[in-house]
């Protein structure tokens, strides 16, 4: 029996027989700006399911577990119960987006090492930037968590890094959430797709991600296909 | 020779014969919200020049030094010269005012330990609040430095609590600046008021700060004038 847990702008989450399972059945809608822009793109939804259980699948095979289990249909994969864990976890390599607006520095600018910021998830006030402190008063975590999550954060930057290299894009940042399992552990959750992260191609500096939407710039769907399609070349290619 | 080196929106700074020191001017101008609000309040000047006098003599009493060398006039102080480090250093005991908009966390909570922020100083970027990697992306200091500056800061907290304890106020929260010698270290600066400071009275709850202002719950100088009585009284009572 599967029962609706929580809705989200991009996925539904179900309950399943299996009591530490859920199934997340990934939605056609776009949204930006924290829901100010919203549109839906037919088949948005499988092509994200597609491309971020091939990312799992990827990390999982370069040593990064995540929640995901398996990809059950088009638009639906299985995945580890976890708690939910209130934080955005921001990764960046590259200055743009509100990193720029926020405190000015230069567009494209390097970040290295890379930046790590951390969000307050909290649709009602717009996801805050946070810092540690915060974090730790807003989400039931030790501060040993804490630092476990950002190094983790940061090793999946290393790991995604080499993936997306493989595909000729660059990854310039990515937003990452973990949740909590019974046992205490903290695993990688949500998604990982042209939703979640900045990608550019590493020739033309195409921007190749959820930035055509937010931006108005380009036909969202050919942009995902590109990604499936590169992210299962460089597969094959191995 | 005095010269007028900056301006700010409650202080002149002037050059003196002395390389090493600075003169500041108090002035009467009241801002908020970013300069959006402003008034000048007639003798608000000399009152913050007396205040934050009187506050760098006493934490300098207690063993924690900064700029402030000696006042010169109602309106008028010197000071070590520092480079402005451009952080802001808030220390929260209470939460109140933007963290409660920010974060949503209730109103009045105790902050246990104290909940250290830092914000780029920035009247174009509106002061945001940044994390310690935006810190050291921003300001010329090392890791070690801002380790440092927000360790003094924590023991400003400590020694400011008793010295407005001995006020019958609670100290809420408080901005902080710091700025570096030419010899590398680094000191407290700027100034501390009840334009830096949120001050409740131990007993009624009363606020005594600039909030009198921003929130146009109340007459400010006769609000700065207790406070500044306070401090005097206390030092005698000692």
């Amino acid at each position: 029996m599967q029962e609706l847990m929580y809705e989200g702008k991009a996925k539904r989450v179900f309950s399943t027989d299996n009591q530490e399972e859920l199934l997340l059945a990934y939605k056609d809608d776009a949204t930006a700006f924290n829901g100010k822009k919203k549109e839906s793109f037919r088949g948005k939804g499988e092509l994200n399911n597609r491309i971020s259980s091939e990312i799992f699948r990827k990390l999982d095979e370069r040593g990064v577990s995540s929640h995901f289990l398996e990809r059950l249909s088009d638009t639906e994969q299985l995945v580890r119960k976890t708690a939910i864990i209130p934080l955005e976890v921001v990764v960046r390599n590259i200055a743009t987006g509100s990193l720029v607006r926020r405190i000015g520095i230069e567009e494209k600018t390097a970040l290295t090492p890379p930046l790590l910021e951390l969000y307050y998830k909290n649709d009602e006030l717009d996801d805050p930037l946070i810092n540690d402190r915060h974090a730790l008063l807003l989400a039931d975590i030790t501060p040993g968590e804490l630092m476990k999550i950002k190094e983790k954060a940061l090793e999946v930057n290393d790991v995604l890094r080499e993936i997306f290299e493989d595909c000729d894009l660059s990854l310039v940042d990515f937003k990452l959430e973990f949740g909590s399992t019974g046992n205490g552990d903290i695993i990688l959750s949500d998604e990982v797709s042209p939703d979640t992260c900045r990608l550019w191609d590493r020739e033309t500096g195409e921007k190749m991600d959820k930035d055509v939407f937010r931006e108005g710039t380009g036909e969202l769907v050919p942009v995902y296909e590109k990604i499936l399609q590169r992210l299962e070349d460089s597969t094959c290619a191995k």
